[in-house]
């Protein structure tokens, strides 16, 4: 029989030991290992062109528009539908991308690396609120506004971190969890941390003052700019403790706007999927809940490795954005002590005395406590081309914890 | 008889309603009223050369090296000691210092408008920690860096501040304390903020790339960088609700190594002094309590406005630096509850359910729950010359405010 504690305990240490520095940027085709001209990466497990949610569908349509190969929806979908530009899951190409998660070739990428471990993945660059090409909207402004991030932010940001040597996430998150932030849906501080490092060698690195006036200042207005970087930087980790023999640890959580899908360390890269839920959300001024489209995204990685929804004790200023009250948000991370495996090592909340984060989703306690994990999420329009509506809370479905814990029985023979 | 509950009403009101701005910087000498070339403003109540303390001494002999005024200590000296060069309280001309508060007539300031009521306050610039004059260091290092400070960073910040047209310090904080700070000894979220609302503007009115970067790595690495202009921005609000007619509300309280002091905003300009406590505190390696200063600084100006001590609840890590435990924090806000007069408008605790923060400290609730206030502070060796050696928390003696409500039943004649 195969020991599933030391197996367990093996992957979760080698999650919390896995050092990501984000090292720099490059074009998504030279960086990404297997990524090619005809193919686009999207959040989520697999999903085809005919199940595909709105919001996903928009930015593919965009995507392709960025890249030149479209001029409009019809276009788009005729080359998506005839497979003549494939797509397939960010998570299959070592990648995580925020809501929809569209990453074409021409894309600039981040490019984080886990120091201790040596494995490397990739995210595109955060777009910062409003309409955005993540939350299904192509119009012409979105695409714009891709084109200056890869044209002036991207190489200006990756000359900067070049330029410093790369930046640690872990060291980086484990002080914004003592700032208010979750990690996920809170980066207030991690996003001023990220400028405020980077601000010093952008200056040097650009190629005029106003160009650097422009970047910082994007970056610094966005309190999401180190979302991307950070979702990276969670896959590494995640990464790091994937396919370890006897291993009931969670080690993907994602989702296509259509699915919700885990992967687990001892059941290599099969994925369990159900249907995705709808978000428990405050909403912006004009949409309601039958504007909503069903959870989205890879971002859900951070859960994945112990921060966002789990750190929640720690960022109580989150419930004015996703609703609840700070009570809740203590509860939650006391909730997700019940079924993760580890307290975490560098990452801590004040709050609780300075206890670890939960860390390392255990699919034996989901079923044994009847718990599924929480997620905090964005939420996008149901419909291609308009964009985010609110954001919330989340569970995945519980039959893709069952469905994982019946698949490992039959491995392991239990 | 005067209308004490009215009064009080009135005076916090005014404190909360300030809204400081600072909007630039200048030489003391140019905009501080009243300054004049052989004056030194000083932390606390006014003391005579042969009670002060040995930071605020150190200080002193510091600030007249850089005017150049004197070689070294025993110049310094015998021109404080006859009267040639003369010292008086920061809070006798609208100025604020933390620490000995040392304040030259050549040194730059930073000018912080209430735009509520139009006055104004000053404070110098922040030196980082380390060796550093407010702390009592006067070597060469530390009057090296106090000229960089005068002839590259004020220059730079001030035109940043003028060009982006001010920079509102109570919004500021009111974020800042969303993000784990107290704004007192915690400002690692403010000063983010304020390096990254700085930056873009820093970039463009620098004297070239090399300067900007220096700045605002300079602002970056300094999680105090903020602290001057958010004691400014204080000490506008206290004053906005000083010499209220029959109000109890104190409305400053400062220490200068020997002696607390307070005043109260129905008492006009007088003092009410008692004894500096010693700080119970976390000391630096090396340190013990016998190497420690009395309580220093008119950093307490924060507390006075309804911040630092009395926003802990919101700062759990702060413990690290002070000590202490995330659950004392949460108690000493809800101590400080018991003795001031109004939760603050825009101040609020997350972790408190989003509770206005005590403000207004009410010497009658102080002497009936027989209850000082909590402040939380950095320790100065008690000699010149050396330096900062702990941080931790101390109280004000009692007899200040029996005092005050002395003097007070004698003028209202209760």
């Amino acid at each position: 029989m195969v020991d599933i504690e030391k197996a367990n305990a093996y992957a979760v240490e080698q999650m919390m030991e896995a050092r990501p520095v984000v090292t720099g940027v490059g074009k998504a085709l030279d960086v990404i290992p297997g990524m090619h001209e005809n193919l686009l990466l999207h959040a989520g497990p697999p999903v085809t062109w005919e199940r595909m949610a709105g919001p996903m569908k928009g930015a593919m349509v965009g995507a392709l528009m960025f890249e030149g190969k479209a001029k409009g929806w019809d276009d788009a979908e005729a080359l998506l539908k005839s497979g003549k530009v494939q797509f397939a899951p960010c998570h299959h190409y070592a990648s995580a991308g925020p809501m929809a998660g569209v990453i074409s070739p021409s894309m600039l990428c981040y490019v984080v690396e886990n120091k201790t471990h040596g494995n490397k993945a990739f995210s595109n660059l955060n777009e910062g609120r409003g309409k955005v090409l993540r939350m299904g909207a192509y119009s012409q402004d979105v695409l714009d506004k891709l084109t200056w991030m890869n044209e002036v932010l991207g190489p200006t940001v990756g000359a900067a971190l070049e330029a410093m040597g790369g930046l640690d996430i872990r060291t980086l998150l484990a002080k914004a969890l003592h700032m208010g932030d979750d990690g996920h849906n809170r980066l207030d501080a991690a996003s001023m941390l990220y400028t405020v490092a980077l601000a010093p060698y952008i200056v040097k690195v650009a190629k005029d003052s106003a160009t650097a006036s422009e970047v910082i200042r994007f970056l610094g207005e966005n309190a999401l700019s180190i979302l991307n970087p950070v979702m990276a930087a969670c896959k590494t980790m995640a990464d790091a403790g994937h396919n370890v023999e006897g291993s009931t640890i969670v080690t993907v959580m994602a989702r296509n706007g259509t699915d919700f899908g885990i992967r687990v360390s001892g059941l290599g890269d099969r994925w369990f999927t159900g249907p995705a839920g709808i978000v428990k959300a405050l909403y912006f001024p004009g949409f309601t809940e039958k504007d909503a489209n069903p959870d989205i995204g890879d971002s859900t990685i951070t859960e994945t490795a112990g921060i966002g929804g789990f750190a929640m004790a720690g960022a109580p200023a989150i419930v004015t954005f996703i609703s609840g009250t700070p009570k809740d948000a203590i509860n939650t991370t006391l909730d997700m002590y019940e079924i993760t495996y580890a307290e975490h090592k560098y990452f801590t909340i004040p709050a609780l005395d300075f206890r670890g984060t939960p860390t390392g989703i255990d699919i034996r306690k989901v079923i044994e406590k009847n718990l599924p994990p929480r997620v905090n999420t964005g939420v996008a329009h149901k419909d291609p081309g308009i964009g985010q509506v609110g954001a919330g809370v989340v569970t995945p479905p519980m039959n893709i914890f069952e469905d994982a814990l019946v698949a490992f029985a039959e491995k392991y023979g239990y």
